[in-house]
């Protein structure tokens, strides 16, 4: 069993709120993210596939293949554009990193599956100085 | 003569477009950058003050008011904001780096200057793959 | 459960000896890190903390919260200190990457379960080739 | 339990393909990293090594012993060489992350053994965006 | 006048030595960069522009035309290749990061030219340890 | 005419301090950085060498001798070491990264001469956030 990584990277914009709070109790919890106006960020991701070494080739998946994964069902949704009012696979949610970590695990799974391999984790990096990680479970 | 250097960041939404354009156009000229949900970055901003060393502190400019400075003039204002909707500095500007880079300079050379000091160079990172740099002139 | 992770920063002094050593048997068994003058690094510290999102907020754990506990228990104690001398939490211990890696979880560990979330890893870089990380047994 | 970690570097050409492949079949399955006139990388390894704490030195491990062993085992083996024809330990295997890393693995865990620790996991590098990790089964 | 800089990436095989040395004199003067059996490195490469900021898009240049030349001048023809070997415009020179870097600088030039542009700098990574920047003169 | 750089790591313990001040006065000058127990930073040393191209070799100079020169000039006397009390070239002076980035030019310049090429830049990162630039004038 071997862990293999691929590293990507989108921008975003979004906003941390909640409709059933006004603009004081938004600012309370979230503080400055809760900026009705938005703001944003340069998001690193690193999805991590666990699996056997197929001998015939050397590799547990091919990259190439994972990146392409990744980018259908991720970062092409993504990628500029505003996390809260654009990306399906985040509708009716928060747009918190946490948030987002889970939701991007739920895309890559099951495509990741009919490659042979399983999906290990997902970080996310919001700013260099926090990041998520989600094992699945 | 000396250079001395003070990195700071900051996160924000921003939009590169015309009001003159149409939709249609703003994509072609400005690409995914044209979004007008706003997308959004991580900047990691490099303030560079070249002086002559105080022979009485060892300093060119003390850097603990380097970045108060920048801190007041700059990432206080811009930090978690809508560069184009918020920003006093970039009011009726291009929210492109290069024009922020050179706003950004404006901000703080008289401010530096005060401190017996000259700003030389303003780099600012919009991702980690491209940056602008303004050394005043 | 999902994993989130703050990056933090401090430089400091240290010393790697045993009073019941000399100099010349330090030397032999701590290298150029016995130097009795002191010498110091920039540290780096990643505390990841483990829990469930609160649907109320998208958030394991508040992270201005975790980051204001990380101050008050670690930086400000360590922070431009000699960690031999002055650091309360490592008086009488070797002052090892590895020992004070374990200190800092016990700093920690209470303080984050307080706050509805539990300490995972404490992830500690005295240089960019050298880190110890501990998770809690 | 602690787990202590140190990076090193080394460069090197290789170059995946089958022998009973030709050179299409080679650039359909391998693509660019088929090139028969070799292409080669910077790799970063990182070397987790887990044991308790020696009260003597508050070290799991001298990491100057570690560092030797990486040395002897691995790097003086592969650094600057072709991996596919020169390095003892990667003959008649693929030169893949993956297979290079189980093979990093092998060389280091008796010798990490014998200084009383055990290896933990294996890392490495082949670019800034792709890294393989292997914790021994 | 304002500078903006992309940069890219790319690996390749390369190798130091002349033809009219044997082994031994490669090895002495080029050391085990001279092996026959080649090696390689993750190159990072930096493209520098200068120019007037064009006030009708905010931009100095559009980096993605910039993105496009280095893509079709210089990774194209050099990512996962063999510099000595397969690269056109390092047919007959040195393959040292140095001569590369001019050669690079000469790919680039007259197309930047063409955008409105003019190149101001090639800056080359080799490793993260070595580069080298040419200014054009 | 091309500039070549070379990265380097030292560690070490320093103050910031005069001795006609007392503590109080220290404090308030140079706050935290005059802690009489000492503290201490991982620096990072590029030097920069600009020359012609020796087309014999495709270098400008070769960096292993570049390197050693370093080794013997800076590294060796002041890693793991205190700057204020042990290295001989900081005698007498502030320990200040712009004044060290100074000495660190003296120390150097008449050496890379020697080697046939021109020292044309010090530049030294005292934390990732902080780095002074010396170019002989």
């Amino acid at each position: 069993m071997l862990h293999i990584t691929r590293k990507e990277h989108f921008n975003a914009a979004h906003r941390l709120f909640r409709e059933d709070y006004d603009d004081a109790m938004n600012l309370l919890v979230f503080g400055k993210c809760s900026n009705p106006n938005w703001h944003g960020h340069n998001y690193t991701l690193y999805v991590t596939v666990a699996g056997e070494i197929n001998p015939a080739t050397g590799f547990v998946i091919n990259l190439k293949d994972l990146s392409i994964i990744i980018r259908e069902k991720v970062t092409d949704k993504i990628d500029h554009k505003n996390i809260n009012l654009e990306v399906d696979f985040m509708q009716g949610k928060m747009a918190s990193t946490e948030v987002l970590t889970i939701a991007i695990w739920n895309e890559l799974e099951d495509e990741i599956k009919k490659l042979g391999a399983n999906l290990f984790c997902v970080k996310l990096y919001e700013t260099e100085n926090n990041f998520a990680e989600y094992f699945g479970k």
